[in-house]
This record gives C-alpha cells, structure tokens and sequence, in this order.
C-alpha cells in the first residue's frame, strides 16, 4: 500500500465517523521515545522514520510536522506522497494547533488515539473544539483497521537491575517518593513513564528498541504499588521480588479502568509532562489531582556514587571500543570496503569484547560526507554509502551495559581535508572544549550555560539546529530528562536547575548541507567545584576518553587554555585507554594524542 | 521618632483595625522604580533608604526584605531597630508568602495599600488569605496617620519631548498602540506606568527624582485618551498639544472610580506586571480583561534610528565629562582635599558643561575604597569618606540629557594596589569585554548570554550578585524594561528577546567586602551583525567612550582577543573624545589609551 492509498482508506473511516481531521503522533502509550514496533502508526501511515514527528489528516491535505534533526530525511521520504512538509520553528510555519484552527470548520470533529496523545496537547485540543463548538472523539485508534500485518504488543522478560549497579534498593526508591507523595499531600501517584517505573522498581526488560524497558503503568499508594503488566513477562523470581516489595499484579490495560474507580478521598499526584491524554482523562470526577513532575524524575537524573563508579568503568570500556574502532577505520580506509553500516557494525563488533555490554543505546548515525550533514540520518541499504579515503566520516553512536548507557560521536578525517573542513571541525572543538571547561554557580539552567559551547560558533556566524546536551541514563534512556542543554528550551519556566550527579552529553556539531557533517560528542558528569561566599561551584568531569581526529583540528585557531585543555584531555585518553590496546593500536594512539 | 516607636504606632492602629498583619512596601502608585517623597512610607517606617525593600509588621514581629544589592546597607541602617532583616534569594531565607502563610493564623486579616502593590502580589495575597479562611484590606494607607510630615504629592510643570530627538510623533505611536489593542481585541487600555504615558505621549516632567516624569494614569480608546492628572501641571500649549491628539483631562485619583464605570461590552488590555492591586481590582465585574505586556514596553525598548543617532552623541557628550572628571580625579588625588560626596559634585560639574543636560539620571554611587564594595552605596554626610592617594574608588553615576539617558561605572586606581586588586579588576574587565565581544543568535534572552560575561570570572570562582545589564531609556528611565542580562532571571517564562535597537548596560563587577569594590559600565546598543542560513545574528555596538584604568590591569591575564579588543576600544575612546579636551587631558588620555 503506498502512503496516499492508506491516507485514502483512513479518510474512508473519517468520513464513517464524520471525522473532520484525525492526527497520528509518534509516541506510544507511555510518551516513550524509542516505541515498539506495534507503535509506529505514524511511521506506517506516512513513511517518514523519524523519531519525532506527528501527522495531521483531513478531507483535502496531509500534513507531517517534524522538527530540524530530520527535515532532509523528511524531505526524502514523503517525496512523491501527498503529505506536506511542515519544518517545526522555521519561521512562518504554523505549529498543529495553529493549523487546525485555520483548517477546522464550527462544529469540527477532531479524532485520535488518546493514549499516544499527551496530556498538554490533548488539553489544547479540547479546548480548540470547544472554542469551534466542536467536539474532540479520543478513543479512536483509525490507523488499526488500516494496518492488517501490525506487530503485537511485545512481550519479553522482565529481569532485575542489580544492586550492585544501581546503588540504591527499590525498598530506599520507594521511601523516597513516598515522602514525596506525602510532602505533596496525595495518597496515590500514577507512573506511566516506562524509565520511571523501571528505575523505581530496579527492574529492566526488552520490550523497546535501544533501552531495556518493559511496557507497564504503575500506581503508587502508600502501601502498596500496582503495577499493570502482562504477567507472562514474569519470572517466578521476579513475581517473588516484586511480592517482597508490596508490588500487586494487573493486567496491562487495567489501569484505564482502575483510575475510574478512584474516590473522592483520593489525591492523586501525577506528572502533567508525562502521562496520556485518556488515562487523565479517565480518572473519575471529582478526584483531587495534584500535577508536579514525578519524583522519580530527578531522583533518577542525579546520580548516586556507586552508580557513578559504574558509568565512569562503562565508558572507558566503551571508550576502548570506539578507539579501536577509529583505530580500524582510519587504517583500513581505501584499503578493504566499508560502508556507513558496515563500519557501523565494526564498532558494534568491538563493543562486544567488552564486559556486559547489551546491545546499541540508539540506532548509530553512521554518515559519510554528506550523508553526515542529516543530523539523525540513518544508513540503510538504499542510502548506504561507500567510504573512500577522502572526505569526513561522522559515527554517532552508544552502548547499553548493565553499568551504564554510552553515547558518543566522533567525526573522522578519511582522505585529505579542506583548510574550510578544519576550521569548521575546529569550532566545533572548541564549543565542545569550552563547555567541558565551563565552571559556574549552582542555580544555571542548561538554557544558561549553552553560550560557553556556542559563542566560538556563533563568533564565526555558524550555529547548529540542535541541544548541546540531554541527560543520560544509567541502563536506561539515553536521552533521559530532565536537564538538557540548550539556549532556546523550549519550556522555560520548568527547566531543571543542574545539579551535581547529572549526565549530560556534549554534542556541538556543524552541517553543510549536502557536503559534510561534524558532531563531537562527550559525555560529562556535572560534579562539585569549590564553594564560597559566592555559592556552590559547578564543573564538568568529562568521563569519555576518545581522541579528537587531530587531522581536523587547526591548532593555530585554538587559544592558548583550548591547546591545554586539549593536550590534557589527550594524554588522559592514551592513560586510560593504552592498556586495553594492541601494541599497533597503542603506538597509533600514542601519535594521535600527541601535544597539538 | 524612633523606627520601634513608628512600628509601635503601626501595631495601635493595626490593632483598632483588628489586623494581623500589614505591609509597607516600595513602590509608589505607578510601580516606578524612584518615587517622589510623598511614596516613601517603607523608608520612613522603617529608616531603610535603599530603593528596593518590603517590610511586613505583625503583633510580635518586624521583617525587612531587600536584595543582595542592598544587604550592606540595610545591615547599617536596621542595626538598633527591631527591625529582622531577610536577604532575600539566601537558602532558608522565607519569601514574604511563605513567611506570612507560616506567621498567619486561620481567620486572620492582612492588609495593605493596594495601590502601592502590584497585581500579582495582591492576587497571592488574595490566594493565601482565602486558604486561611482570612481576608485581606486593600484600600488602608495606615502610614499616613502616622507620618505628620508627609511630603504631599509632587506638582511640575509637563513639557514637551521635542520630535528631533524622539523621532516619532505622539499620534504615530497611539497608532501603534491602537493597532496593537485592535489585534488582542481590546477597545480599552489601561496605563499606569510613567514612564509608558511619557513615551507614548512624548511628554515629561520632574515629578520624580531623576526621570522625567509626571505622575498621571491613562485610559486610551480607540478614539481618545483619557489622561488622569493634576491639570495644574499643564501650560496652555500642552493642553492645545494634547487637546491635538485627543487626550481629555481627568483628575488624578479619578481612574479609581473610572475603571468602576466600564461596561461588560469592554474588553480592557492591561499589563499585569504594570498595574496595581487597587486599580484592577476596581474595574466593574464583568468586564472581559486581557492580560498582556503593555505595547508601548517593547515599542519604547526598541529605539529608532532617529533615537540612536542622538543617544550616540549624548553618549559621546557623556564620555567627554566622565573623561575629564577621570583625569582630574587621578591627577588632583592627594593634592586637593576630595571626598565622595565632592568627587560626584565634581562629575556633575562636568556634565553641566554638556549640551542638553538635566540632571542625574539616579543617584550617584561614589564609593572610595570597602564603600565601593556596597553595591548600592549612596554617600552620605554621615558616611563621606576622604580619598586618599591609594585604593580603589567607585563611581557609577549618569545624566538626563533631552536626547538621551546615560549611565557609566568606572573604578579608578588612586595609589598602589596590590596584584590580588589587578587580578579583580582584570577579570572584570574580561567579562565587559567579553559581554562586548559577544555575536549571538536571534531569539536569545538576556539570560542565555549573561555567561559570556560571567564565564571568565566564574572560572576564578567570583562572581557579583547583580545583573550584567539592564535597559536605559531615552531621556526616561535609566532602568528601562523589559530586556536585562542576568542569568538567574526571575520570571522566565516571560523573558523578553533581545533586540536589535535596545540599548543595555553592561557592568560586571567584583566586591570584596570591607576591602574594595570594582565595577565597570558601558552602555551598549543591540545591532544586527549578518543573517545567514543559520538566522540573524546580533552584536554589541558599545557607545561609551571612556578609558579603562591602565594602572589597574593586568595583561598578561588577558587573552590575545580581549588585548585586541581593548586596544581597539582605547583607541576608539582617543579618536572620540581627544578633539574635546585640553591638551594636558588629551596626552594623559594618549598614554592611557596606549596599546597594553
């Protein structure tokens, strides 16, 4: 079926239910991120891969809403369907709720699956048809009747996230959003956030792509949990586990009707930011809610010592992963055939000498020369390019183990080089050096501290339409909220105030579009710096130990504190990472991190 | 009168009224920042000179909150009363509702002059009482009764804000603002800010201290304007002026019975950050209110090119007084008895010599030696210290001149100072220039580049506990919304974005208490730099022209870019200001304007 033959049929049951238009957004029940194949209606519908983008259908027009990471992809995979284009902030571009209220007639009828609907915008659309007179319909899902070979829901097992590992007992993580919920005044907190309850309950399993989540919904009382789960995910261990901590068993789709049956003595704390627009809705009439972000958000976001001693051990092993993997690539380049997912593979190959290493983070972005300049471009067998000794390389990429998740990027010299090439990768070092350099006082937001990276971009008039940061988790999503590190957040009134224990990643790129792409990626644990009458100190303790490709950096354009900065950095890699070295990789290291 | 016996007459009084509390806080009726004698019931009540403060009386207890700019002062001027000074923003230190939720009973009585309190105070005020089951009284001026003296209200002639040095007429920017209130559907706008009337109307006075100002109110429809004023302020030329633009007179405490009259079929534009409890809560139930920044805020912030020529050149008038009073001060120290208060009667001397000037912008901070490490210092006869030939002295100080409004701070070295003093100076000297050098994307707030200037003194772990930069108006305001540069911005959720056409401060500082203080101003105008593909990038054009201490720099501390641009700026200042002085001046600023 192409797009616009699905398009035609979903009209079809659109007009049945006198549907004026019926949005299809990307995420699944739980406002996840990476969503299992059974999710994906969007990317069925439309054919657009992205992770992140929403679909709008009515009588007369398609529209696709994505945001700048993907609109070259974009581009691309909606070519030759009827489905518009609209770059999300580009200037003049309406956002969905602009759109439907041009594109919306009085009396409109607006449909979707609420469950893959946030609550914010499914507020927004409420009251957008009651401004229209008009109705919303939310527990419509038009795209199953369309899609007769959908994935199941998946099913794997759920096992348990040692201690050892995380530091701190699911009995401890209990007590502390108890005392939360308690603070807050309600007696019952509902957990929809697959991370949050994996987090919470020290249990992991296979359910999404990229992190070791298990789909199920929770709700926390001050005795007991229910949790909502297919049951045949569970182990005899685990229901035993689960048991000792009060953990009573539900089906999964229970909790739509379990949040009915709430009281009016009920108070029930819920996070606005992370819970779907029908299981609010859902909850009876009458029932106090309360709405402040969960707990389990930034206690999960800081992390403890033990866990930190892990996360640090992760990333030297993922660390010698990459060093050999760019160790590979730049002696064997011209030499045997690689390709962006060939040599993707190689890196995975190489992770996988390392201890406890599960699977990839995310899908790598493994993009040669121009193919590099599609910030979350994905290889696949019709894009695949051959890598040819000249030109950059940009690998994207990240690792689960049971210590720790990874994610890093580097960008490779390949051939020979443009003076332009080197100037722009070496911007692009010095955004990465400065905000590794970064020192500031307790109270900054990330919004606040992305000018270290981007002033010696924007000094030269180049930026990049992306973070310098996002959180990481451990075991756990590698994009993990709340922190990020960004100049224009996107919601400045609730941004997080970094806090010692965060994991963040430091990601400065450039793109020429059509040419070549440079990202280099660090990961950087915030920790303490010196307090004084002027506050709390907060610094940056970079825990990759990857060398830049010295083939790409200017050293005349680095100031004097860059050229140390990077000579340290350099000389901790080879001491870290040497020993875990052939003696052909260890001499090749030796000379790459030589002093600039 | 003692404060105690002030406060004790207070208490009798709250105590007939059988109220629990009452609150004295800053502003006058307009929420300007200087207010005329008449308003200054906080510095009366409790002897607190300082510009910002609240003090809140209840039966056993007297709290005065002011901020990190005014802890010295307030520390000083409460020392003997039984006055409890609260920093504010300190950890543990209780906001004013957090104190009064925890000071208040159940059914207890708050009150206040609501005119002197803004809307969004009033309201949670409102909010706290309702939870006590409580209630609040909104119209009680209790100060008055016992203030016997109190200045009455001020009463000076308005004039004219002639048309060459503004650069756009009254009935251009009513049109403007009509076509504002005409797109968020308003048919009636409320002004209560002087400042906005002033613009707007392009008149002033001197009501009050330092700005410009007439004490009025303003109701603009779409085919008048009722003005709220003392009538006896008005020459026959500004009544035909006015009359021209269809601006009807009203007295001026009639507003409060005006709002009474509006009709449900009004719709009433507002800013909420501009208006006062007592006026708002007035307007007659029913009327539909839209909450929005007042238009003039951003029309006013952002000066037209007519504005910016004629600010440029009282900048250039400005700098050729501060650089004469500079020399005189390092030239006569030592020789010539010289304290605070006449070192600043100095600069004013010179000032006078200038073309258009008015008067003092504010009060200026002259501040010899451990005085220049309070932030706020005013010099009193009480305090007016002797300079001596060693040290550091701080003057911050600035002019109203009919085209254009300045504020400068420069810290000059009167005799040996130590390496620790350089190193200070240096720092903050980085970060001004730093600030100065800064290319930055549009659509950044002040607080996501206020660490281009906190960056290089944050890396020595220093830091001032004031903003990098507010806004200046034009023969108005010295303080001028809504752009500032801070980092900890307070209500981010509306932070203004940067501008090309606004005109800010730039004054990074370093305060050793006891010791010294450092700070350095200029005043820069936000200009366009170039618009590629990755937006419109905007710069710094700095247009004051005054040196920088030689004596107190240290250049090996500065980076090869900050060298240049020092250089460059010095030479600027040598080329502006040098065809204004007498020779002896103009070789002393030839060999202080040397390269470094």
């Amino acid at each position: 079926m192409t797009t616009n033959e699905k398009i035609s049929k979903l009209r079809s049951l659109m007009n049945e239910g006198k549907i004026d238009a019926y949005i299809v957004p990307s995420p699944d029940y739980h406002q996840s991120e990476y969503v299992a194949e059974h999710f994906k209606a969007r990317h069925f519908m439309s054919g657009f891969t992205g992770y992140a983008g929403t679909l709008v259908v009515s009588a007369d027009e398609s529209v696709l809403w994505t945001d700048g990471r993907y609109f070259t992809q974009a581009e691309m995979q909606l070519a030759g369907s009827e489905v518009k284009l609209f770059k999300m902030n580009e200037s003049g571009v309406p956002n969905i709720l602009q759109y439907l209220r041009t594109k919306l007639h009085e009396n409109a009828c607006l449909a979707f699956d609420g469950r893959t609907i946030a609550l914010g915008q499914g507020k927004d659309f409420e009251k957008l048809l009651a401004e229209k007179k008009g109705r919303i319909k939310y527990n419509l899902d038009l795209v199953h009747a369309i899609w007769n070979d959908r994935p199941s829901l998946p099913s794997t097992q759920v096992f348990i996230h040692d201690l050892k590992y995380c530091g701190e007992s699911c009995a401890s993580k209990l007590s502390r959003v108890r005392d939360a919920m308690q603070k807050a005044g309600a007696n019952k907190h509902i957990l929809l956030t697959l991370d949050d309850i994996a987090w919470l309950l020290n249990i992991r399993g296979a359910d999404v792509s990229f992190v070791p989540l298990t789909l199920c919904y929770a709700i926390i009382s001050h005795n007991d949990v229910q949790l909502f789960i297919d049951a045949a995910k569970l182990s005899a261990e685990v229901k035993s586990y689960l048991h000792d901590h009060s953990v009573k068993l539900n089906a999964y789709n229970e909790i739509y009707e379990a949040v009915k049956t709430f009281v009016e003595s009920d108070t029930v704390l819920l996070d606005p930011e992370r819970i779907n627009y029908s299981l609010y809705s859902n909850i009876a009439q009458g029932v106090r809610i309360i709405e402040a972000q969960n707990p389990t958000v930034m206690f999960k976001a800081v992390k403890n010592a033990t866990q930190i001693e892990h996360i640090k051990n992760t990333y030297v092993k993922e660390s010698v992963a990459f060093t050999k993997f760019i160790y590979w690539v730049k002696t064997n380049i011209g030499k045997v055939p690689m390709t962006e997912i060939s040599a993707a593979e190689q890196l995975i190959n190489f992770r996988k000498e390392q201890e406890d290493y599960q699977g990839e983070s995310f899908n790598a972005i493994s993009g040669y020369a121009e193919h590099g300049a599609i910030i979350h471009y994905r290889a696949t067998e019709e894009t695949n390019k051959d890598m040819q000794p000249e030109n950059l390389y940009l690998i994207d990429s990240g690792g689960q183990y049971f210590d720790g998740t990874t994610d890093t990027t580097r960008t490779l010299v390949l051939g020979a080089i443009t003076a332009e090439q080197k100037k722009h990768y070496t911007a692009v070092l010095k955004a990465a050096i400065n905000l590794s350099m970064a020192k500031f006082l307790y109270g900054c937001k990330g919004s606040q501290i992305d000018m270290a990276a981007r002033a010696p971009m924007w000094a030269l008039g180049l930026d990049y339409k992306h973070g310098t940061g996002h959180g990481i988790g451990q075991f756990l999503g590698v994009h993990e909220g709340p922190a990020r590190i960004v100049w224009n957040y996107p919601d400045p009134k609730n941004e997080t105030v970094l806090e010692a224990g965060m994991l963040l990643s430091n990601e400065p790129g450039f793109y020429s579009k059509g040419e070549y792409g440079i990202r280099l990626e660090n990961t950087i644990l915030i920790t303490k710096a010196e307090e004084n009458e002027f506050g709390q100190f907060l610094c940056m303790d970079t825990i990759t130990y990857i060398p830049f490709d010295r083939d790409a950096i200017n050293p005349s354009l680095l100031s004097a504190p860059e050229k140390e900065y990077l000579n340290a950095y350099h000389q901790k890699v080879y001491e870290r990472i040497s020993p875990h070295l052939t003696s052909d990789e260890k001499n090749w290291l030796k000379a790459q991190t030589a002093k600039v």
